[in-house]
């Protein structure tokens, strides 16, 4: 293991977190928020210092392996959080710093489940909410490609990160330089939150508004930064869906569009993800416009945007909530969220989930099985866009399938220790999914969008943690990180 | 597709089931149900006539295939479901057809899901109720596996046979010969069998419940025969227990032991399988000793039985209850419970569910990649019991996980439409496993040990009994048998 390459870029990590905090300081000072500044500043100071320290000394041995890209990974995030959460902790808004921790946890990656209140969040102040809203932004497309977009870091330390690091089961390299790429991808990125910001601010929503929602859906987190999270005017949630979704799809594609190849941009994923979002939306607005019956049921145009708004929010695993509550719809609309909850947005996309290309792949993988039962001897290979899926691909999605619900299983368990779950299957199993998903809500009252996660013990609360993470980094990395063999010599 | 050897196969198999309704017709002469005896003496004379109708017929063409094989196993479980529905249909005990198939479903796939309530069957007939258990035995083992000990086919249609219906990712043949295979499982099963009955009978059963509890034990079935389920004295549950838990390890165990091979007898998963036994039932009885608090809990004795009755009657897949209403007890432990169900029991059982050799599998080729990401370069095979695990094996094993799953989820969405399960998520989630995985019983207050499938509409019944079928034939002959690549020329 070279410690020296891990020190450095962690150090390097730290430095961008200190920039990272010049968004809610600069908040602090519009709003006149002297002590949150003040607290904003010592955290820029600490991060930025230590940082320093770590950079500065030269490291001879500048190799990484795999495996250091997997450790660097899993420790930059749990680094990220551990420094992220001083805001919160110092300003008192937090009781402890395991809540601190797990709102931070939670914000970088993408999660969006929260330990305050509506009230809370009412009262407290907009710098803070903005720091929250902006470790989604943050988290999103990934601190370390950031850092690769910015640093000069060799070939091999880049692949190898961006490996551990993107969503999905395979790298999509746009251009053959992963920094270039990390670039773009960041530079598309901006551009899109830049326009939905505007449209938002079009919509009505004052510059806070609209910065928070904009970062909140372009890193697909969903923390709200008012008690009655995203129930505005149906202009508002239609923009936001919108984005929801375009912030699901491979970023890939909208460089391939940017390129002048429409063709090539709407991959089998892309076309499979657009498909199941219009089946769904179809079919939960249908069965809750003609078979559901609660209180505050709306004409077919309402439950066809509320419909979509919730689609849109659990498949790109924002977790956003509106005014309708949809634990009072019929039980088969639940269920399709509950589904969509796990399939997830698409590979490369700042959303969640096990990733639909995944899904893909296995299901590929599970069809051409029953082919060979049909006939044993032929050989027909998993094909996707037209190209051979390569059998360490399948290998490893299998294996990610099995790891992760090796993972649910143990951590369902775990959860179920819990005083505030007894008797409660629904919300020990969409809590967890939803925590593995980085979703945000769950179902059932405790978890739900109008719940928080507040009264769960600190056990509870680490293991939501790192099951957020392990959802973020897609497993692998919290894996290694745990694995002896890799701190063996 | 061989059309006239399908058709000879199955008209064995109804001769077979003519003979088999002779065990409910001497119970019926023994209790003077002249009513029902003259019913199973019908049924007797239509699958008799039929299957020697079909039998008779020379075949020309005595080729048989993987195809012909699943095909046969799928539509020889459907048939026999369905000609062993008529006894409870005639009598006027079951309201409608699919009531009748329904339980004839539940009880051959060994599930023990019924639609039934304490009352109905503590007034149904003697004979009745012995054939509802004795479609457990026959289901345990396999029917075909039957027809095969007797039967003169030739080996390449044994095979197909057997690779098709028997459980687990691998057949474990025990001769060479795959009849005198067969025939010695059956007679492992039937000493075993009465072992059970004998034991029984000592603990003071009568001769009645002690053949009924024997039956449903050995197909790890679990109907009940009477109201009380298996609320009997602690010696007969302690027996149960030890026999659900015998019937649940692989039978080749068994015969490598009557070799003289104990060593090779305790394979890698019998090894686990104890493990994993002792483990659960360690930590249910503690969790719900030191940490439940609920109504009529005993003594430390009494949880430590319940919580191995429970345990064995869930990880066997039988489904029996007792005294004690496991949805009571802590979380923890009902969650321990619930990851049973999935887990399942040996293979080449006769207990139901995923099988822990599956999991095996998957949790190597799990280990497997992670070993890869940190030493890309190393080459590692996956093994079980000091023998490699061929590459086949685990592409099958995973594609079977992928398929279970998503038939689990297009089961679950259909009974969401059952106006019985709406807001209730656990029933949804526990019935579908509880179809898949063979056990009957599952959580929540309408399909609890105490509830029944009775309410359920008819789509939801056709949907569990499908999963019933997947869940006993391993999924693969239902999908083949509805793959349209079967029936083309």
């Amino acid at each position: 293991m070279n410690f020296s390459i891990i020190r450095k870029t962690l150090g390097a990590l730290l430095v961008f977190e200190a920039i990272f905090f010049l968004v809610p300081t600069i908040t602090a000072v519009c709003y006149g928020e002297w002590n949150e500044l003040f607290i904003f500043l010592i955290c820029i100071g600490i991060c930025g210092g230590l940082g320093g320290l770590c950079v500065l000394p030269k490291t001879k041995n500048k190799n990484m392996y795999a495996k250091e890209g997997f450790v660097i990974v899993a420790l930059s995030w749990i680094v990220m959080s551990l420094f992220g959460a001083l805001p919160l902790l110092l300003t008192g808004v937090a009781d402890s710093f395991i809540d601190a921790l797990f709102e931070t946890v939670s914000g970088f990656t993408t999660t969006g489940a929260s330990i305050f209140t509506g009230e809370q969040i009412d009262g407290m102040a907009k710098s803070l909410l903005m720091w929250r809203s902006f470790t989604h932004w943050v988290g999103g497309m990934g601190v370390l490609v950031f850092v690769m977009a910015f640093l000069p870091l060799s070939g091999a330390q880049n692949m190898h990160m961006m490996k551990a690091e993107s969503p999905g089961p395979v790298v999509s390299k746009l251009v053959p330089k992963v920094r270039q790429t990390a670039f773009i991808l960041y530079l598309i990125y901006t551009v899109m939150t830049v326009a939905e910001f505007i449209l938002l601010l079009c919509g009505g929503m004052t510059v806070f508004e609209a910065l928070n929602s904009a970062f909140a859906t372009a890193g697909t987190g969903g923390f709200s930064f008012t008690s009655k999270g995203m129930a505005y005017a149906p202009y508002i949630q239609i923009v936001v869906t919108v984005f929801m979704l375009l912030f699901s799809i491979n970023f890939a594609s909208y460089y391939l569009l940017l390129c002048g190849k429409p063709k090539e941009a709407l991959t089998e994923e892309v076309r499979t993800f657009i498909l199941i979002v219009f089946t769904a939306i179809t079919a939960i607005s249908l069965n809750v416009h003609f078979m559901g019956s609660f209180e505050g049921k709306g004409s077919f145009a309402d439950t066809l945007r509320q419909s979509a708004f919730y689609v849109a929010s659990i498949i790109s695993t924002t977790g956003f909530g509106i005014e309708a509550d949809f634990s009072l719809w019929p039980q088969f609309s639940i269920g399709i969220l509950v589904i969509l909850m796990f399939i997830g947005a698409c590979a490369g996309s700042t959303g969640g989930g096990m990733k639909l290309s995944r899904w893909m792949i296995l299901s590929k993988g599970g069809a051409h099985e029953v082919g060979r039962l049909l006939h044993p001897k032929q050989v027909k290979k998993i094909v996707m866009d037209g190209r051979m899926v390569e059998h360490e691909v399948v290998r490893s999605v299998n294996a990610y399938l099995v790891a992760f619900i090796l993972i649910f299983a143990a951590s369902a368990l775990l959860i179920s220790f819990d005083p505030l779950v007894q008797g409660d299957f629904t919300t020990v199993f969409t809590s967890v999914a939803s925590a593995m998903n980085n979703i945000g809500p769950g179902a059932g009252e405790v978890v739900g969008p109008m719940g928080g996660y507040a009264d769960f013990t600190d056990v509870s609360k680490i293991v939501y943690m790192f099951d957020m993470l392990a959802g973020r980094l897609e497993i692998f990395p919290m894996l290694v990180l745990f694995t002896p063999a890799t701190w063996r010599r």
